[in-house]
């Protein structure tokens, strides 16, 4: 670990982005541009995001499978805003086994297309209805400015593709499979998101609607976190997705599609961190709880070493992701600063005085310094006291992120209201009835964008900030990684 | 599920294979010439082989980690021998973002260069060692030839990539990672593979050493299931992965890696199956026990489903991996052969009759028609003899293929005998003595490679049934998928 200073989030956010997710040792720059190496330890917290989201996917009736990475560059073209949206973002293999392809292949962006021919071929009764499966995998998009975890050209996610026999179950699913997201977002994350409805602007190439989670970052910018999308009939038309009815007639069916990726860490990374390093939430932390044992003489570290043995024993056996820090080459003041970067939610210190009193000191990691330690907990106690205080860890850090986030969420009833919200770094909420052009200049003129059309709506109606016309919701302004 | 009759395996082995790939939906063709599409039976088979051996890796030490799928295709060039292995069978990227690229991406065919680069980044000390990374993904080799699991374009797997500090500790890392696999696979899958060392023809590209596990298919053709190698400072010395030794001297590491694909479903496939379709080992078989109730009259119906989802729910609580099959379009008839066709280990069938007895008849699915049928077990008794019975075929099924595997490996002590063996379909083990060049004109005669030098070798020394010269070891011959 460095031992230069991290730089402060007021100073530099980005760079302290940055420089928390190399020291954390989280990802790292991969030698291709744009892309990153994801390492064990950020690894470890995505794996954790993955079976928090797979139980839901499942106990939801879906299945997991794999469809090819490779996808001819033709199947793209046949939905034409589709291929409009992600045409300047594709990685194309031209030759294969030392010879020109006849016909290029793109390394999928997304896999709408590809599932969509094999669905056509899967489905041919009401009967094969709903086909409900998810992907976890790897997509490329050739990004132009890439950041660790939140744009890379290659990232991983799961990919969830539905088809259903009417408008209506599909609509469904789509919503069911964003509230999905939310669940997790706020209750293993404790990133608390915002529900709502893309823009047509801002809708996903190919949708007729898209649905989003969107969560405010330290810095006050917008992050859209997860996605799920409507896409009508609109994929099922063009890669003939068509089934007989219980009447024995031939319709197109109605697919859904819904991802989250890699970059829901940079959520996380981003809604909890202090100036410290890391803070991550305990339900998804790989290592909840890091024990440290203190000596400085020989005599001592026996003893601080086999109390410390004996609680990590403790803690394993009630469940709890524990490590004990027995470097014997590192200071516990670096153990101390390493272990904070790192984001684990709380810390055991054992002390030779701890053992003669045969009790533990607890530290918390999202309340800084001797206000976060709780002295001379009992031994005995101390799994129980430690399984609660990561739930009120849990608790704490939802808390102050939905507390950050509701503070800088403004009403605006002007254009000029909103100017000001938004240079100061703000989210601005204000009745919208504007078109797409209208977004564009705003978007132009201010860097934000709207982020949603919130499920969550005021009563009634009003007048449109921008345009002045008569408004029956408001919409959410911010700028946006 | 299509009506035509199954070939059988003595017809035509390799059609067969293809048939219950498809009809038990578990994986179809791409739209991308020799590319699959791993369907959701398919994939859940491929999560449990997942599972059972991801917690073996991190038993063992191991941690997961993403390294990026584009590679620079100097990479590749940097270790000779990999890049004459690797190049004929190379996906490239040239295009990226609409331009062509400067240099040419490979898409990975497996990642020992660009984890090399990483590891030369990371590891600076022998504090720092050993690193013991693994990566779950896909990767893509241009064959010509393809078939499905077996041999396909994209592939899924893991790699484990280990760096030492000392030629020792990475071949004790090797050779515990062929145990893991070996463990795993008898135990798990009830593949009972051979482990021994490749021959020099036969190793990795850029090994020292390759080590095998080699299981005997349905046909008597071998396929590899897994593999280990020792790398040893090969690619450390073509990336510059360095440490300071505890003199403070700098040295190369020493490399290790090792994997095992989705060409192991072709491998539980082929050793298993029978003409009805899949039979699954228990211990990974996505569905382990399928309840089928049985009825005519209507009045029936509600009885049986009834009995059927109390069973269910009992199976369910013990942790049994279990379906009930209440569909009302499908005769029972249709439903003993679905099922049978995908390989569920155990069928439960309750009629009228074993409702009015408080009984139910279980079926093994490895032992065919009324002999493998139990009558009347008493429902209260039903998941505990399930349970012992799912046990039981397990082993079955580890005793069939042993027994299988043991009847066809021959000894031989004269090519003329090597010849009949491999002309019969089987196996040849004899003393050898030879050259790569003498091991090259085998192959081209007689179509057999050498499988591995097995661990397992007889007494003392003997005479090289080639060449004639004295051999200390004996090695397996065999035709090959």
């Amino acid at each position: 670990m460095s031992n230069e200073k991290l730089p402060s989030r007021s100073e530099n956010y980005s760079e302290w982005y940055t420089q928390v997710v190399l020291r954390a040792e989280m990802a790292d720059y991969a030698p291709v541009r744009g892309c990153m190496v994801v390492r064990p330890y950020g690894w470890a917290l995505w794996e954790n995001i993955q079976q928090a989201l797979d139980s839901r996917f499942k106990a939801t009736g879906h299945t997991n499978a794999a469809f090819p990475l490779l996808i001819p560059m033709s199947f793209l073209e046949k939905e034409k805003q589709h291929v409009e949206g992600f045409s300047p973002e594709l990685a194309v293999v031209t030759v294969g086994g030392g010879s020109e392809l006849e016909e290029p292949l793109v390394v999928r962006p997304t896999s709408e297309t590809i599932i969509g021919y094999m669905y056509a071929k899967w489905i041919k009764s009401y009967r094969d209805l709903p086909v409900l499966i998810n992907q976890w995998g790897n997509v490329v998009r050739w990004e132009m400015r890439t950041r660790l975890f939140l744009r890379t050209l290659e990232f991983y996610w799961q990919e969830g593709h539905t088809a259903h026999a009417t408008a209506e179950e599909a609509e469904e699913e789509t919503r069911r499979m964003l509230e999905v997201y939310y669940d997790f977002a706020v209750n293993e994350a404790a990133v608390p998101v915002i529900r709502g409805r893309k823009s047509e602007k801002e809708k996903f190439a190919g949708a007729v609607r898209s649905y989003t989670i969107e969560a405010m970052m330290g810095d006050k910018k917008a992050l859209q976190s997860g996605t799920s999308h409507n896409l009508g009939q609109n994929f099922a038309k063009a890669f003939d997705i068509q089934y007989l009815d219980e009447n024995n007639e031939l319709q197109y069916a109605w697919t859904t599609s819904w991802g989250l990726s890699t970059r829901f860490v940079g959520a996380i990374i981003m809604t909890h961190g202090d100036d410290q390093g890391l803070i991550l939430p305990p339900r998804l932390a790989p290592i909840q709880v890091v024990v440290v044992p203190i000596w400085k003489k020989e005599a001592e570290r026996e003893q601080v070493l086999s109390a410390g043995r004996e609680l990590l024993a403790r803690l394993q056996e009630s469940g709890i992701r524990a490590q004990l820090d027995d470097a014997d080459n590192k200071t516990p003041g670096w153990k101390f600063n390493y272990w904070e970067m790192k984001g684990v939610p709380l810390r055991v210190e054992i002390g030779p005085r701890d053992v003669a009193k045969n009790a533990v000191v607890l530290a918390r990691r999202d309340v800084p310094g001797r206000e976060g330690k709780i002295f001379g907990v009992p031994m005995a106690e101390a799994p129980e006291r430690i399984a609660r205080m990561l739930d009120e860890i849990q608790a704490a850090l939802l808390q102050r992120a939905t507390e950050f986030r509701d503070a800088n969420i403004h009403d605006v009833r002007s254009y000029d209201e909103l100017k000001e919200v938004i240079a100061a770094g703000g989210w601005a909420r204000g009745w919208w009835a504007g078109t797409t052009e209208e977004e564009v200049r705003i978007k132009e003129e201010t860097g934000a964008t709207i982020r949603c059309i919130p499920f969550d709506q005021p009563e009634g109606s009003g007048t449109c900030f921008y345009t002045g016309r008569p408004a029956q919701e408001v919409a959410l302004f911010a700028k946006a990684y």
